[in-house]
Order: structure tokens, then C-alpha cells, then sequence
């Protein structure tokens, strides 16, 4: 069994593949191997990419795949999926496309479903795109499905985050001004064949220029850029590629990753505490005594607070 | 300091007013009052109010306020905003002329803004409208500035949820579809003055009927109302308030009240428990050796999951 680390960063596959089942399944010895893996990952640049349904995205990854791996790069793809009941059937038809890529041997995809709490998502992403680190490929994408805040917790784990938006799609602007704005590294306008292409474009450099809340970010200095791409046709993807590898040298050259990566680190560390604390609840107070102890409050025979108090005393919190 | 508590339950404003600056403080004490209030609270009907910026909100509120008012009820409100750089202006705007409610001694207002964690604003939210429901105010009406995650958080404390949504703003039927959707019991369109007003209603009429997410929900029976109102012209608030009230007769009936309460119950004590993981790491952990740790793990010295286990160790929760 713990060979599987060694053949993992020897670089084989099924080792891989395996370390993410575990990851997936939480099974608890996978974070001993993790702790191992981590000594060797650190290597990988990780694209995020969000955007709502629809905007094209999986097809720009697919495209963003080739192109890198024209560059001589193992690409490693994780495609993350909040369950939702609305999008389930598109987004299936969107990954079986992108599975094309999945016979090159230089390319390994996997698709993530929520199962259970955000934050737990979040986690496992993080630590899939830890293996595939370790494992050597580079960059790794973390694509989503959508733009809600399950999605932006995701791309926080991300070191260059595209937001992709296609053309005509009002509401998408919208939705990036609510959230996304504030962590996109680089805007794609994907379809840019269609006619309205260019008023997409004119009206996200109009909201990038109205954007203050940039100022105290930690990259003043990059100022985001736009690119277009007609993904079908092959349009555009160099440059968004090349525009990545731009923002990657301004990580590194400014410092910004450094940064980002404590910032990164820090969140982790805090997530897996608070994850001890849900588990530790989850040992200690059986589903009968919580229901007891709820309709206690509700009563009004005790209050929140004291059941709070006692609680954190029994998961050891407050001796 | 402990008659804060009686004169408060004997309706005193300025013991109220004392309670609600010791929550937004912080001060420890305030709980060990708030357990009390506890016993004396849960009378209070509470109706969240929600919708984007520009919808209009803070009119439609001061107006529900005053009808609430005329039916001789005595009505908290609390005004919550998540700090955003973008809108701080317009909402004084809309505060100062809600304020013209403030001369009434039996409307109670209070905007709380946040100043630290998400988190730490829902349970503050909580935490007031628990005061001013032990102190006799029935409706409590809590509003929000916009629809992001932060006020569907605040949102999951309310009883009945408001969806205010303003004629031609295509782009919130788009925000609805997001999250917003899940918890609203009633869709108001604002401004119904205008023009466009009967087709906003369409859209939404399409979208509760394209809905499935609410078929898993706890409130199958009851069929969401779209309320058209046009506040300065005091047009539809009557109705408004009927259907909030024929909400409140439905969940009490239907025993949709309990399981939301409970469910709501268990979201606050778990809160209030990693609050105190959180509280105790801060306690626990200096900035300085945050640092170190952090470095360590991003030079790969040591791993997140180490850190994590060690710090759980130091505070208790792993033994």
C-alpha cells in the first residue's frame, strides 16, 4: 500500500487514479500519503476556470489542453461540479467531449462531484490537485461549473483564475461584478465569432475600469486582460495560453505567489481544524441526542448558548 | 447591570438599544443575558427581506412597517450590511429615510454592518433579533443589501423570505436563479408602476414553474405568491403583509414552523462551537508562529495535515 506514493511520483497513472479515489472517499490513511505527496508538489502552475453554464468552458479547456500539450506539458484536469439538479444532464454531455483528451497518456482528467458539505469539496480539490502536483503534471486546471460561491470557494485554491463569459450573456456580467470580479486573473470572451463578441468585450473592459475593489489586492501591478477565442475554430487559444504564462512570470516576479500561497496555506490549515471540530461533534453527539438536545432549545427548557458551551467541553475545546 | 435583562423584557428602548451594542461588541457577558432572553423569545415572527441593490427594498420596508404598524403590531427591523465598497453610499441614502420610522417608540431599528467574519455577522443577526423578540417586537423584519452568500446566510434565520425584485432587472431573475431561488417564500415585484412590471412577473411565474428545487423542500404545499407593490404609492402593501401573514398561518399549520426552527437551532449551535475552535486558535496561536508554520509548510518542511494535527492537539480537540 505505500508504494503507491513511490509509483505515484514515478508517474504512474493508476497510482494516481488511486490516490484520488482515496481522496474522494476520505479514506483516512490518504492524508498520510498526502503529507508525503506534499513534500513534492509545489511545481505545478493551477489554472481555475469558472464561468455560468453555458459560457463554453469546457470546450475552451479542452482546447487550452491541446495547446499546452503542443507546448511539451503534462496537463492534469480536475473538473469540479457542485451537485446541481439543473445543469447535471449539459455538464454530462460537456465532459464526455472533453474525455476525447483522455486517451493521450500526457493528460489526466478526473471529475469531482459534491457529495456532501462545500467546504469538504473544496478540500478534496485541493488535495486531488496535490496529487496530480506530485505526480508531475503541469499546469493542472480546475474548471467549474457555474459562479456561485461553492465555485469561487474552489478557485481560491487556483494561482491564475479565468472567468470565461460568452457573448450576449448580460446576466453573466452581473453575475461577475457580485463575486467573481474579485478573483479573476484574466477574462475570456469565448464564441468570439459571433457578432456581439466585441460589445462583450467592450463591456467587461468598462466594468474592469470601474472596479475598485482591486485597489487593496495583492496584484496592483496586473492589469487583467481580455482575451478573445473562438475555441471551435481554434481562435485565440495561443494567446490565452501565452497569457497565462504571462500571469504565471508576474506571480513569481512580483511575489504575488508567495503571498498567495500562504494565504492558501493558511485557509487550508484553518478548513482541516474546523473539519476536526465537525468530526469530533460527529463522534461524540449521536443524531437521537442531537435531535434531543434541539427540541430542548427550542422549548426554551435550555438555550443555544449552553448547549453550545457543554459541546465544546465534550469535543474538548473548553476544559 | 444584570436589571438589563428585566428592563428590557419590560420593554425599555435604551436597555434594548445597551443589548444590541453588547452584541455588536462582543462582549462576553452578553451571552450569559442572551441565554436568558432566550427563554422569553421565539414570539416573534421574522420576515427577511432580500433582493439586489436598487430594487427597492428600504422603501418597500419603511412602508410594510408602517401597515404593520396600522394593525397595531410593534416591529423590529435590522438592517444588515455585508460591507461592500460599491453600494455603502446609496444604502445610507435609503437608511436615513427609513429612519423617519424611528420616531415611533414602538418601531425598533438597528443596522448592523459587517466588521469581521460572515460568520460572525449571521450569529450577531441572530443574536438582535433574539433581544428585540424577547423584548416584545413581533414582526422583526430583517433586510439585507444584496442577494450574494452573505445574505442568503443571514436569510436562513428568517421565517418567511422576501424576494423583492424591481421591474427590467433581467439580470436579478438571474441572480434568483442562483441561490436566492431556494429560500424565498415571496417574490415581490417593486415598482409595479412601470411599465415592464407585468412581464417581470411573467419571468418570474416561468421560473417558479420551471423550479424542482423546492420539490425536496419543507414547504411543498405552499405555492409562492408574486406580490406587485408600488411603495410610494402605498400600492399592494396591504396585500404584502396578507400574504406574509397567510405565510405565517401556514408554517405554524403545517408544521413547517418546527422543522425550520430546528433546523435553524442546530445551524446556530454548531456555529457558536467552531466559532470557539476559531477563537481558540486565535488564542492559541500567536500571528508570529502563524507565520513560521505557514513558511514551513510552503518550503515544504512540513505539511498542512501535520500543522492541522498538531494545532488540534493544542487546542484540545485531539487528544
Amino acid at each position: 500500500m505505500q508504494d503507491i506514493v513511490e509509483r505515484l511520483l514515478n508517474g504512474d497513472r493508476r497510482a494516481l487514479a488511486r490516490m484520488v479515489t482515496l481522496i474522494e472517499n476520505e479514506i483516512p490513511q490518504s492524508r498520510r500519503f498526502l503529507a508525503e505527496l506534499h513534500q513534492h508538489a509545489g511545481r505545478a502552475h493551477i489554472v481555475g476556470v469558472t464561468g455560468a453554464p453555458g459560457a463554453g468552458k469546457s470546450t475552451l479547456v479542452t482546447h487550452v489542453v491541446r495547446e499546452y500539450r503542443r507546448r511539451g506539458h503534462r496537463v492534469g484536469v480536475v473538473a469540479v461540479d457542485p451537485s446541481s439538479p439543473f445543469t447535471g444532464g449539459a455538464l454530462l454531455g460537456d465532459r464526455i467531449r472533453m474525455m476525447e483528451l483522455a486517451g493521450d497518456p500526457n493528460v489526466f482528467i478526473r471529475s469531482m462531484a459534491s457529495r456532501g458539505s462545500l467546504g469538504g469539496l473544496s478540500a478534496a480539490t485541493r488535495d486531488v490537485v496535490r496529487a496530480m502536483d506530485a505526480a508531475g503534471y503541469d499546469p493542472i486546471i480546475v474548471e467549474t461549473l457555474g459562479t456561485g460561491q461553492a465555485e469561487v470557494e474552489v478557485m481560491r485554491a487556483a494561482q491564475s483564475v479565468l472567468v470565461v463569459v460568452a457573448p450576449g450573456m448580460g446576466d453573466e456580467i452581473q453575475a461577475i461584478k457580485a463575486g467573481i470580479m474579485e478573483i479573476a486573473d484574466i477574462f475570456v470572451v469565448s464564441k468570439a465569432d459571433k457578432a456581439n463578441a466585441n460589445q462583450t468585450k467592450a463591456e467587461l473592459a468598462m466594468l474592469l475600469s470601474l472596479d475598485s475593489s482591486r485597489r487593496a489586492h495583492d496584484q496592483d501591478a496586473w492589469r487583467i486582460p481580455i482575451v478573445m477565442t473562438a475555441a471551435i475554430k481554434d481562435q485565440g487559444i495561443a494567446e490565452l495560453v501565452d497569457a497565462i504564462e504571462r500571469h504565471r512570470a508576474y506571480l513569481i516576479e512580483s511575489g504575488a505567489l508567495a503571498t498567495r500561497s500562504e494565504r492558501q496555506v493558511r485557509s487550508e490549515v484553518q478548513s482541516l481544524i474546523l473539519q476536526a471540530a465537525v468530526n469530533a461533534l460527529k463522534a461524540q453527539v449521536s443524531e437521537e441526542e442531537w435531535q434531543r438536545l434541539i427540541t430542548d432549545i427550542t422549548t426554551r427548557e435550555c438555550d443555544p448558548y449552553s448547549v453550545a458551551n457543554e459541546l465544546e467541553r465534550r469535543i474538548g475545546l473548553n476544559p
